[in-house]
């Protein structure tokens, strides 16, 4: 999918909600543990329900993974089921993955060609080789890790404090070099374009929105972190939307387990449409919608 | 597997070689293709051969994931033939994951619980709670990204340029902070310890062996990128053995797909011994066995 596909989808659905399939076998409904595969039930219940609200799927490969050649049929199913049945949402591999060239190839194929998703997210701390045999693929994406939602995110993600203090003994502010995932985002657009790279930027981190976007005006930005961890849909709306929305604002368990009882798929929808309905007011505010 | 089982293991085989399974079907003899997994049966044979000149197994989970659920059947089967036929080897799941916290605990999980690894390398961009749900497991390793073999290394893990440049401007040289990959190695010090935590180390960077060994004199290193990567082991040992050797020196090309006929363990065990022969005269120079 490319980016003004993307684009019409979102003005479509008036929503830049990505739902997160972190379907974790011990989180959904009891009931569904007599399914011959429960996770697929579920995740094809919350699609169903969901998809009208919805322009993007995101399973965390994690969940999949954690229950070995059983998790990886769930997955399977998932893709295959979302490529069968809402072509035109964009679906994202959380896998965060990167490693040297001839093994992120291999990574590539299984997310790109095997599963046929839109996006994978990559890591890159191994930098250009490890992140280019993913964008050596037509009409896909790499979202690559910038600036996460989690509390590590401040350990390196944002170093410089060293050089702060070193500058700072000699009494000289105003040389402060870059951060690390501004760096990131800067380099990496050497690798890949506004056409192939999005960048995760975590909701709880609005304060660096603004910087975010004077480093990359286009991008789209795949961010996580609104609901159970915290981050606000507006902060990251006023900081972060560009013109063509330039967002992808992700929820996962505020969705999907929004209810554990027969009634799951019903309130994950009701709770989608609520996210929905503050995007489309977000983007009448900025005249898209 | 503690780090005295480790050494002990080091000194009865004189040998500090990781064998990585990297074993892309794509590449393991033709003749195999007939068996029922393939893969499998390469590895077993491979294991088999090489098992006296080796002291761990590094599969690289990229070349199962690309083959989906059979691939994860691959990986499994492997791992479980060396946990029954080899309890005595230290594994590695070359799996490079690392995400928030409660998901991190999943990949934690499928490696430690479900398959028994003794190691897992960690990608360390997000930060301690990515990394610590893998440290919660007693007599288990992470193996963090420091330094990496590859050419893309030097995108970030070198970090400092815009700092050097910006105090070199200033005529200032001496206070020049640290790189990432030593900030990375500093910092999760204080996660981890010498008994659970080992860092990944480029034998295509043996000038900054020094500067590692400054920061981390005791840990365990697991080194790719002798072979066809074009790093040197002597260098290696120079600037990385320690008192307890320290070191796991992996090859995988260079030993698994020496030979692509029915010789093929036979071959990849001659290879595995030429290098264990060599590893055991640095171990004696080094006094160690």
């Amino acid at each position: 999918m490319n980016r003004q596909e993307l684009f019409e989808q979102i003005k479509k659905k008036k929503s830049f909600l990505c739902v997160g399939l972190d379907s974790d076998i011990n989180k959904i409904p009891k009931h569904l543990l007599d399914c011959e595969d429960p996770v697929f039930s579920f995740n094809k219940a919350i699609i169903d329900a969901t998809l009208p609200y919805t322009v993007a799927y995101k399973p965390n490969i994690a969940f999949y993974e954690s229950r070995g050649s059983k998790g990886w049929d769930s997955l399977e199913k998932t893709i295959n089921y979302l490529n069968e049945k809402a072509p035109e949402v964009f679906t994202i591999a959380d896998a965060k993955r990167g490693d040297i060239g001839n093994t992120s190839k291999l990574y590539a194929k299984a997310f790109f060609e095997n599963m046929n998703f839109d996006a994978i997210t990559v890591a890159p701390y191994m930098g250009e080789d490890s992140v280019s045999p993913f964008l050596e693929y037509k009409s896909k994406w790499v979202i690559l890790l910038a600036l996460t939602s989690n509390k590590g995110a401040s350990d390196f993600q944002l170093y410089r404090r060293d050089v702060g203090e070193a500058l700072n003994r000699l009494g000289i502010r105003s040389v402060l070099p870059k951060r690390l995932f501004e760096r990131v985002i800067l380099t990496s657009q050497q690798w890949g374009y506004v056409e192939n790279m999005m960048y995760v930027v975590g909701a709880t981190k609005s304060d660096y929105f603004i910087k975010v976007r004077q480093h990359a005006p286009y991008h789209f930005l795949l961010v996580p972190g609104i609901g159970a961890q915290g981050g606000s849909l507006e902060e990251v709306a006023k900081h972060g939307m560009n013109n063509q929305c330039g967002l992808l604002v992700n929820s996962s368990r505020g969705i999907i387990f929004a209810s554990d009882g027969a009634d799951f798929a019903e309130v994950a929808a009701e709770k989608a449409r609520e996210v929905k309905d503050q995007m489309e007011g977000l983007l009448k505010e900025k005249g898209l919608v």
